[in-house]
Formats: C-alpha cells, structure tokens, sequence
C-alpha cells in the first residue's frame, strides 16, 4: 500500500530512533536515552484517590462528552498558575488543555504550517517536535544554542535574510537537549524580533518548575505585546506523563482556531481525567511536590556532573544545566556519536544516550549527545557514567578539544 | 495573526455548527442534534472501581510513560472481540489505541491525504469526519446513500472515472447520519473495487454493537484480501465518551506509519485510562451490558420512529434504521432545512437537529436533517417530535412529496 501513503510519512525515517529505544530498554543497559521522570516520585496514591474523589463528584455525567477546551474549573486553575509562575496574564479562556504538550506542538503546527512553510528551530532541538513539524513539510532553519539560549544575533540575521519565515520553535527553560535557559535579555530580544518580522513564538516550556539552582526567569509570553507567543506545557513532568495532559495559553484568535483543530483531532480530552487532576489541586500543593521532585533531581544531576568531572575526558565538553532533565554532551569534531554508541558504547560499555544527529533538523551536527538524568538513581547515574567516560577515553584519545556547541551548517 | 494561519484553517468554517449546538444546549430546546448516548447508562460505579483496580494493581508503573501503541492486554482483548464480534481475524500487533475513533480518523487522514488527493465519502456523512479531512485539503468525491447504505454502482462509475481516487470513507453500521447499514453484498463489492482500483477503505464503525433489531453483518475488513481496510471503532458509544479511547486495526505496513505519526501527535493515550478499561473488561461481560443498552435505546428509537409516524406531514420521509444514534428526515426539495431551524423551529418550536448542508461535502444538500434518539427519554421525544411535526405541517404544506434521499450534485 505505500503507493497510497502521502509524501509526509515516505519522508519520515524513525528507524534509527526506534532502535536506540530498543536498546535502551534492555535491562543489561543503563539508559541515559529516554527522558522520563522517576518512577518512584509519582503520587500515585495521591492522584488514585483524586480519580475516586472526581467521578465520586461529578456522577455518571463525569462520563458523558464535555468541552473541547477542557475542564473550566481546571483552566482557571492553570490561568492563575500562568500569573503566579510565569509572569503572564491570561485568562480561563485563552487555556485549552491537550494530549500532553506534544498535541499542543502538533496543534500549533497545523495551525500555522503549510507544506514548505519556514520556520525556525533551534539546533539542536526537542526531537519530538521535529517529528511532529515534519508531518507538515517545513523548510527549517536552523539557530544555535549557547550557554544563554538560542544565539540572538544569527535569529536576526536569518529572519532578516528569509522574510518568509512565520514560526519560530523554543524549549526556553532547561533546554531540550542541551539543559540551557534562555537568558531574559534574549527573551525581550526574541519577541521584539517576532514583532519586526511578523513572526509567531512557540514557546515550550515542559520544564519550567524543574529549576534546582538561581532564579526563575519569566515567560517569553510575559513579553509579549502583540500576541505573538503561544505558550505550552504539561503535567508529564511535575505531575506524571500517563495522565497525558497539557495546556497551551493563546490570545483569542488563535485560541478559536486551535479549538477548532482539536475538535477535528479527538473532540477532546479525556474530562475523567481533568477532572482528576483538578480535584488532586483542590486537596494538594502542587507545589510542594514540585519541591519533592526537585529536591531528588538535584541530587541526580549533581551526581552526573560530579561523575562527568571526574570521569569524562578533557576534550570532551558538557553543559551544566540549573533544571530540567538534561546534560548536553559535546564530543571532539569528527566523531560520530551514533556510529560510536552502535560499534562502542552500546556493546562494550552497555549504556545508551540519544545522538546529535536526530536532534538537529539538518541532521548534520553528529559529534555530540544527550544524556538524562531523572530516571535513575544517583549511584546507577555514577556507574554508567564512569563506563561511558572510560570509553571515551579510549575513543577520543587522538582528537583534540573543541568548543562548547557544535557550529551549525545551514 | 490571521495572515500566518495555514490554509486548511483558512478555508474552514464551523460557526453555523458552533451555533446549532450552542442553542441546542439552551435547557429551553428538546434537542436532536447531538450524538450523545444516554448519561444514565454509564456504568459509573463499575468503571470507577475499574479505575481504583488498575492503579493497585500496577502501582506507580501505571503513571509512567508506555507504548504508543496502547496496553498489550487491551489490544489482546480487542483482537479477539474483532473475530468474534466482526468476523475479522486479527492480532494484538494490528491493533492501535486511539484518542477516540476521531483520532483514528485523523490519523488514517493524515497517512494518505497529500493536499489535494482525491478521496469518496458518503453523501450525507458524518460531520466529524469531514472535519478531520478538510484540514488535508482533498478533493472529495461523494456517492450517496440508500436504504444498503453507499450506492456501489455510482463509486463504481466514479472509481473508474477517477482514477488517482485512494480512499474510500465509509460508516457501514448505523450510518452517522441516515441510520442504514451496508449490506454484505455491497461489502464484498466494495472491497473488490478497492482492489481493482487500488483504493485503500477506511471502515469507521461505532456503532456496530447497538442493534436493536436484525441480524448482524460481518465488518468490510472481514472481506478484505489485500490489506486495504483499516478498520476503526471506539469504546464511546458502548462504554463512555470520555474515556476518549477507540481503536484501529490495520494491515502490518499500515499499522507501523500510523504508531509513528501517533507518537508525532500525542506520543501515546493515557495509560491509565487503558488499564481501567482493560481492568473493566477482566471483571465484566461487556455484552452484558451493550445488551442493557439496546434495549433502552431500542425504546427510544421506537418512540421516535411512533412520533414521526403519527405527526410528521405526509410529504416528509425518514429513515428506520436497525441500530445506532440517528434518523434522518428529507423535507421536500427547496426547503432549506438550516434556514427553517434558526427561523422557525429553533424561535417556535423550540427543537434543535442538525441540517443536512454541514453533513455533505458538497454542502450542497439543504433539504434534510439528523435527529438522535439516544440521549433523551421516550417522552421527551413524543414531545419534541410533536412540535416538530406539527411545525413542519404548516411549513412544507405547499410543497409536494420527494424521494427518500436527496440527489447528489457533484
């Protein structure tokens, strides 16, 4: 039948992907791959009684069709979050809740992207949004990640050079891959050069409360004049990612239309379970877990970049990330990460990472990896940690150090 | 912003649909239009324990990310009710979990739909349906139906004068919106046009297991010799609707593009919602209750059938369908059944359906509407349908009668 299929799933090649996470599920393993919170900090007796205590509530109609949008008592809820906790005034009516923020990134891209459309995405970047953007065919182009966030200065330079461009991608706190924030200098800058340009913003901040070191910065939305941003997150990382929930926060006109694409997508979220997270906010702090939760990630990540101190060799480079899931791994250029975790890390060290290559929409930048630091425990991190760097140490012996972030090819 | 939307939101238009079902949730309106089953047959009780079992049983695991493809043990489930309940030999493997049986429509959309492509729906159809197409941007081609549900011998004509057709969209059981059911002849001779055409068949039936009289009929996938029916159904009709969970079954090459752009949209269903079903399965008969169903909607749908019989005007026709949510009345042609709502029935009889034009995808046929008999009481029925008829006596009375369903302008 692939006479039959459209051009954007002939286009599409998961294969490499598929096999990391095949590898990385084998317990033999110690998987550094997957980017999936701790198990054992679930509430999950908390969140099975706010299930009971929800249908309990609500009667059968808990069971019948409800609002696209979602859960009112639930948005008003997340309307006051936005104000609290990032800065942005918004109301019940411009939150919608989704499957997860990965809906809420799909959503965004029927919305704006034809076939061909431009766009930018930051290099390297969420590798689940660049398979949701490429059902929709964009033309990407591709800006650098520094200490401080996307590199300003060459996203002016290309929405100068292709005026076309209508979107631009970022994971702005606790970058994904790289752990990086985006400094609020860069966040004003940003918006500023959205405005210019004619340009939307779709900010993506699943990890935003996760912060175990400084000062939280405020949304990119908090700058935003002209509602231009669209800004996205979840309940997967601060709560639990089975419950398959997310918001976006819009102003009207694109709130109206998203609606709409989501009523043609699933009609809707499951109300069940909106209405079992509203009821575990009714009788929880959310916060207070979100501090359980970072007082424990803390612990992993400073125990990973103890263990890349002391075990990585000089010419390899990390970053140092103050939240979030990840550690961004830079290896000598010349070196093809997913050719040496196939032939070398996987076979002789047995631990997995997610290579440069299929974080990058160019898929060039290949000397460079992502690690995860939330779902194992510290002394588990400790040992693949030192595997891996022993490895390197051999494989990487003949090349000299490089910087931080890989230059990217347009 | 609305000169950076992409086209597919340009070209689309719900208001007229956003009002039906805003005056038809006014408490003041008996209304027909909506699809919903009825709130006092939901096993509330049962699947709020299943809920309770499932988290105990898995523990925090449960809260954890999972497949895209769903709980093993529910597909295992499904794959046995599809021989047995479908006449489809299948296994777990080739079956997917969906965000409702609309996913599974999106889904399957966005797998063969190129801008453009050429595809054949029923004329009337399900409004959803046409929703999910629409933001793919084909052409459609439309063959109506008849008391055998889709005319074979006009997709014959237009298969062949059509060529570069590749889908084939179909409701075959309880039709949304006519109520009629495909017969096995026009299965088998569907499935040999696909082949001979090279057409994949979309078979879309929720509503298979509410029949309330007659025999069943095995699905279209269960003739398909090729791998060219995908067959889609839901748990929203036969358990709840906000559990937002149906399924696809599908050939080996299919199933693995459609895991794909799964995880590109959502990355997966919410497990838990999966568990408790899987969970409400293990510890009911779920026929049990189906049966439980029919025989309170097979009351309603004999209390409408009664009212239309004893007040509609002589020159209206309706359907009598076997199973299923709707009845679809043809007014005589030149009644604008959209404009005779929102200027007489809605203000004067204070009944609410669905007008056939947002039902075709030509919107070319006014002359008709949909009426559901589930989610209302026999009595409110008699009482709608009273007013509606009588209504009708003084608005149709200059015209003559018509045949049953309207023709198809292409």
């Amino acid at each position: 039948m692939k006479n039959l299929f459209a051009n954007r799933v002939l286009n599409n090649d998961n294969s490499d992907l598929d096999n990391i996470f095949k590898n990385s599920a084998n317990p033999a393993n110690i998987s550094f791959a997957g980017g999936f919170p701790d198990v054992a900090l679930f509430p999950d007796t908390d969140l099975k009684h706010a299930y009971q205590t929800a249908i309990d509530q609500d009667g059968p109609a808990i069971f019948q069709y409800s609002s696209t949008q979602g859960l009112p008592a639930l948005r008003q809820k997340l309307a006051q979050r936005m104000a609290s906790h990032a800065g942005v005034m918004t109301t019940a009516d411009n939150v919608m809740l989704t499957q997860g923020g990965q809906q809420a990134i799909d959503l965004v891209a029927k919305l704006l992207l034809n076939r061909g459309d431009s766009m930018v995405v930051e290099g390297p970047t969420y590798m689940g949004a660049l398979a949701a953007f490429d059902t929709y065919e964009p033309t990407y182009y591709e800006i650098p990640v520094d200490d401080h966030g996307m590199n300003i200065n060459q996203l002016r330079q290309t929405l100068q050079a292709h005026p076309e461009i209508k979107l631009i991608y970022t994971v702005p706190d606790f970058h994904n891959p790289t752990g990086t924030t985006l400094s609020a200098k860069r966040r004003q800058a940003m918006v500023a050069l959205a405005n210019q340009y004619d340009v939307m913003i779709l900010e993506d901040s699943p990890y935003r409360d996760l912060r175990y070191s400084g000062k939280a910065i405020p949304a990119i939305k908090h700058y935003d004049t002209e509602g231009r941003v669209i800004f996205i997150s979840s309940f997967s990382k601060i709560l639990s990612p089975a419950l398959r929930t997310g918001w976006i926060v819009a102003d009207d006109d694109v709130m109206h239309e998203l609606i709409g694409l989501k009523s043609a997508i699933d009609v809707q979220s499951p109300n069940i379970t909106l209405a079992a997270i509203n009821a575990y906010l009714d009788t929880h702090d959310i916060d207070d877990h979100i501090a359980t939760i970072n007082q424990a990630y803390r612990i992993k990540r400073d125990a990973m970049l103890k263990a890349l101190d002391r075990y990585m060799p000089a010419n390899v480079q990390y970053t140092r990330p103050a939240g979030g899931f990840f550690i961004w791994v830079t290896l000598p250029a010349g070196i093809d990460a997913k050719q040496l975790l196939n032939d070398v890390v996987l076979p002789q060290a047995h631990v997995a990472y997610v290579p440069a290559s299929c974080q990058f929409a160019s898929r060039q930048v290949k000397n460079a990896f992502r690690l995860n630091f939330t779902s194992l425990t510290p002394e588990t991190i400790t040992t693949g940690i030192k595997r891996l760097g022993n490895i390197l140490q051999t494989s990487t012996a003949a090349v000299p150090a490089k910087a931080l972030m890989p230059a990217i090819q347009f």
